[in-house]
């Protein structure tokens, strides 16, 4: 391991050596300056660094504690000495990794107070030190949001939890955090659904709390209106976990909500690849599901692991994988105010301060491989062209005029009488050979 | 074994002996003239008997080919002979069971043409045989359905087929479905998805499949209305299988797509157990959702393996599911359209006969044994009463109000900086107990 | 809810007041002294309450924390102390339960010190309390345990270490739980494997941990017989978590591990619901097998939920399921030295003392239920008679020789020549309406 | 497409045409002369064409019939005589992709006949052609096996059917496949479990059905030796599917198995990664739990849906799953008597013949593209250096006594007591990134 001075070890930044290169340290294709159909490779991929699992997480899971032992969780102390102490850390990470851009949760900045005004003044505080940093630091916000999930307050919701009381005392946490969230210029605004789902439908009225929180997010898009908040609320879909069912299940599933409570203008998505996979869909699926119902914003890149049941949050390595969603994406034109948030946490084991560096940039650099691939691809036209081909019976102007309603269904029933329609090769495995030649 | 006359060797029909029998072609507690909550039993539960799997199914599976050998699925002869044959055999089992309804595909019930004209002429011809039969029997149709899945021309699909020509045989094919339906006198028509989905997202638009099927049920709406058919249009949710992804993924994507398409009003749900668990959710969750939304329209009855990932469309046997399923319908008033429909197979091993007959007993009794616990709980309030309880703070004024939207963000965060609001109990345990006395 | 003194409000132990019963704190069915098989209930299920679940766990999940708020976990303060009032109410739950046993890990009931010679002192001075109550209480101890797995030196495993100074810190760890356990007259000493498992096979040689684990066993076994510990060493098969992959995979999996470590006579099975069905089986799969190869020692009973992919230790409710493992239990003797050890939490939100008491009882009373459920359809033949029947083949002379090894495989493939063999129906359906019949 | 003579148009055997090549019918990375660790490409991946998904497979799946139209699937005509023209066309395919083995079972290469004597006829009928092929053409028999499944007589089972003549009937024809096998120079004999599970355990006896299937094997492995043939038997574990349970479930399961009936031996494992996904584990860990315990026989080579329930057995793609697997495998040696068998069918949609070609292309190439991954690595000892490192405590010969046995349980605790073991990181994500080094 490379020694140097602060807690990781490392005094310079982290660079570009080239494919060749086999320093765990350096990166092998995340060339930042190099231009990926038009624009860098930074500002294709928006990188950002998350403060929870990076800096909140002691490494612990439901059969073991802390394994970190990083020295800002000490025991005892002033809470808000430590979270300075976080901080200082967490902006070191950023200049190593030349980021691009953050992203937290209220909690994982500073400390609960005893009160909700407290624990409000305490966020402030720390915004205070994130704008100074921000002044001589190249990292921005991605975005911010506030943690309604980990408080037994919350253990039955936050907007739908049966009582009243905490419907309002999130509305007070969410509003502290938007606010700072817009005061350090964060792009977007993130409503993760922690506990709004169920354990139990026996204790649970499912009807009355999906209303509940139709009206918290409404009540919320106005809010940011009325302050000038550009950027979109985004919902970040996940099936399960912690609750057992999570209301907010799938693109699909919020799909339908947002319709339901007339939302789909102000609020868009945060993808997941490990929450897509809990629900059983492909990565692939819900990001083409999203831009199919003009719902994309923005990703949380990791990954899950195909063989357990829940989330593991591991570092994005699946080249190919991510070829397939960036190839969307970029067809789309790329992020707006979306980005790559590293919603991704080293595993228990990895204790090392430099495990987190190294995660980082081999997730980092296997993004920017699987962008060089999906950047071929769709210049070649490789998936498209076949795709358009397969389809072209139905630009004919007898075939547009049925999806523009203007057959009836006996006229087009009787159309069919006459026919013997005879099917083409779906060319699956073609198509698999095209995408290994882009990948390996 | 009994022994008697016909294909199933019974002369009489199963009658109801009480809960003391131990006679497996006899029920225990479906007596259809008991009244529950109203109704006659026979008339909450309307139970259906499927065409499909009870005379159509030869026993095959994708490692094994047919073990039933029905004496209609024999190789050579007449296809519309053994069609006939197969209707006698029908009406034996619907007398047998004196089922109020069937249900069926056009497949199942007359053999394909040539041509799609040749098709159409089979199912009427089988449908006046029908027509007689219903004369002489009490047995109605629930109803009745098109099969757009099994012929090779809709290997990708029926109306998101990429070909338009499919599209438009599909039409041809559902029109003359539902028009059958409706002679027969059938209360609703049914859209299973088949393989309206995908199986790689290589070669699939999905915005394009999805307007497509939009379009074409938008269409039959019309056709219905023109024609004069009061039933609804029923979609079967189901996730995967045959198709990698089924776009009618569950309640919530169809919500989703209903509302795109504008076709909430016309268009219910057709819920099954085991639909529900492949998609990650319980039968209960499934009919919840329907209701919160307006969607509930009927159940096909059966059961999955929560250890398989298949559908394996077991008979139901669990009564406890059943019970809170039923809960919730007897709430909402039970079945309009809808009924108790039997998309249930007998295992592959279960070659006699009267396995048929003693599959469709032992889980007519199960439901018949799970509304009663469902009729007394909720005459007792006995779930119904801690859940008003639980979510009483929210029937205020004030918190009207908000759901209402008659308050701000800011308004209500305000409230909450004063408020430390204390959690209570959710009871789970307390209400499996409870649940537990009206089962056992 | 009962208003009464202690921490559970309770003064009276829980009383069986029968079936009409509504009382939540009364049994329906759990009757101690009823006679089932010619055992008293109590001593056919010998019911364990654990401490770990019951009085150790906060409440916390990956995303919350604590939400009991148990007195004795409180910050600060002697941990020792603490631990004695623990030991205090667990005793309260014991008589309230009139439980006839109890569980536990070693750091369950004392707190670890800095040094494991420290740690091993607390436990012990813990155990001279255990001693106490148990001349004036009649709960005995099913079994004690170590725990290898909560602590940071164990994250990579214990005996599966790769480091074997951890592998000897927890022989010293393990030796002390089975001294406590003997001293206590424990009937059993249970091994979890914790994190005897691997979280990537990229850091992982599974030959070498097998092996390491084998020889720990085998160790652990001669030191039982050299201290005269005249129980089994108990093995607890879990698929996965905390470990991506737990080496106790399941029954079959320890099967082959214990033979190839020639321990398959002093090692036996604790099996799990949850980790049952974790493993893609039924529990009633894992007991059959169990006592199929001579494994069967103890039951942990609980439910996990078949939708989610973790262990959520639920109290097992579903009296069908435990009908099957305790007809088969009864088939072969009962308990010699297990029981039924409630490794069952009550959810995060049964924040009320009582809500531990209800969970308990109707848990036992479904128990119960399932043990009357089990002894009518053993005592009846319902499953036992149809079985026989069906492989009555086998028990001809001819066909037993095959099985004895004197038959060649060319002399039965010969006779196999002139065979036309016709299938019998598998009557699967008529089954599940036997099953039905005693279990509704 | 390419268009040329005979039912694949291609006139030309697939070429090896370079990285660069565009080329669906070239190879870009499988050039098969070129040396790899001592060996060149051809005799270290040992490909198979396998004969029932390539040619018997009419494309059904449990929802629709045949999409293939192959000409030897047609209505009517003499058995016999369609069975050759698939041999044509299978020896067809083997020349064009040069393919070095190929597989079948027995009722993919013959029809069954009205007796098994006539079945074992027809079989041998085809074994002559195949002797005559095998005169001008280079392909070699990896394995034969038997189809005990599909025939509704094994609905229950082979050698565990509740019915002796069934078993004795299986051993039949199972001679006749391993005479062929033999006769044709098969280089193993594979028994894949088939239906040798449950559906139900309410009527199988799980103990008398595995003593069945040891005895089975017992007899098996007795007249393999008998008839002199070399290569071993291999089972292929498999979970489920078709049955609710198959014995053969894992590699840890038939090594417990394997042990009972003392069979380690002389059988080995043919492993598969769909089914090793539907059994919960990675393709990775079933062929490393084989090395370790030394029953690493051949590989099925095909990829499942992560995300489906059952088996798919899609070409395989993943160069990074099958780097780890071949590194495995290189490690120790490579294949000796196994071989990579195509179990992999094209989809139901790839109708057009060359589909099949291409997808053997595709496949073979990124087994290719591994082998090269998977040789730097472990020439570089990319992963082994690593790993030797991490137990390097255990090399200590103090350690080595107590894996030998030379230790007491006290004597290891004494020592644990003065310990403070301090854990060191697993470096997950540094040993990810290598591994993707070696990949992209």
């Amino acid at each position: 391991m490379t020694q140097g001075n602060g807690f990781f070890g490392l005094d310079s930044s982290v660079r570009f050596e080239g494919e060749g290169s086999t320093n765990p340290l350096a990166f092998r294709f995340y060339d930042k300056n190099r231009q990926v159909m038009g624009r860098s490779m930074e500002d294709q991929l928006r990188f950002a660094i998350c403060y929870w699992h990076s800096f909140t997480w002691p490494g612990g899971d439901p059969f073991g504690g802390e394994t970190f032992n990083r020295p800002w969780m000490r025991q005892g102390g002033d809470p808000l000495a430590k979270a300075k102490e976080k901080a200082e850390v967490a902006f070191e990470l950023f200049r190593i990794l030349d980021a691009p851009f953050f992203s937290f949760h209220d909690v994982d900045v500073a400390p609960e107070g005893e009160t909700l005004a407290e624990s409000i003044k305490n966020l402030n505080e720390i915004a205070d030190i994130f704008e100074e940093k921000m002044k001589t630091h190249r990292t921005r916000l991605l975005w911010g949001t506030a943690n309604l999930f980990s408080n037994r307050r919350y253990m039955a919701g936050a907007a739908t939890n049966p009582d009243p009381d905490v419907f309002a005392y999130a509305c007070g946490q969410v509003k502290a955090a938007i606010d700072v969230t817009h005061r350090l210029g964060g792009e977007n605004y993130v409503c993760w659904g922690g506990r709004e789902g169920y354990e139990t439908l026996l204790n649970t009225d499912m009807k009355r709390e999906l209303d509940q929180l139709g009206r918290f997010l409404s009540m919320l898009v106005e809010y940011k209106h009325k302050i000038g908040f550009k950027g979109p609320i985004l919902i970040e879909p996940k099936p399960k976990e912690p609750s057992k069912h999570q209301y907010d299940f799938d693109t699909a599933t919020v799909f339908g909500f947002l319709q339901k409570y007339d939302l789909v203008k102000d609020v868009k998505l945060n993808l997941e690849q490990n929450h897509a996979i809990l629900a059983g869909h492909s990565f692939d699926h819900e990001v083409k599901l999203a831009y199919a119902n003009d719902l994309f914003g923005s990703l949380d890149i990791n990954r899950g692991d195909d063989l357990l049941g829940w989330d593991t949050d591991q570092f994005a390595m699946d080249v190919k994988e991510m070829t397939l969603v960036f190839h969307e994406m970029l067809k789309h034109g790329g992020f707006s105010t979306g980005g790559l948030n590293f919603d991704a946490k080293i595993r228990r084991q990895s204790i090392d301060p430099q495990d987190l560096v190294i995660a980082h940039v081999a997730s980092m650099d296997a993004c920017a491989r699987a962008l060089l691939s999906a950047e071929r691809m769709l210049t070649d036209g490789a998936l498209e062209k076949p795709l358009a081909d397969r389809y072209a019976g139905w630009d004919k102007a007898e075939n547009q005029a049925i999806l523009a309603g203007q057959s009836s269904f006996e006229a087009v029933a009787e159309r069919g009488l006459g026919l013997q329609p005879q099917p083409r090769s779906g060319r699956q495995e073609y198509l698999e050979g095209v995408v290994n030649r882009y990948v390996y």
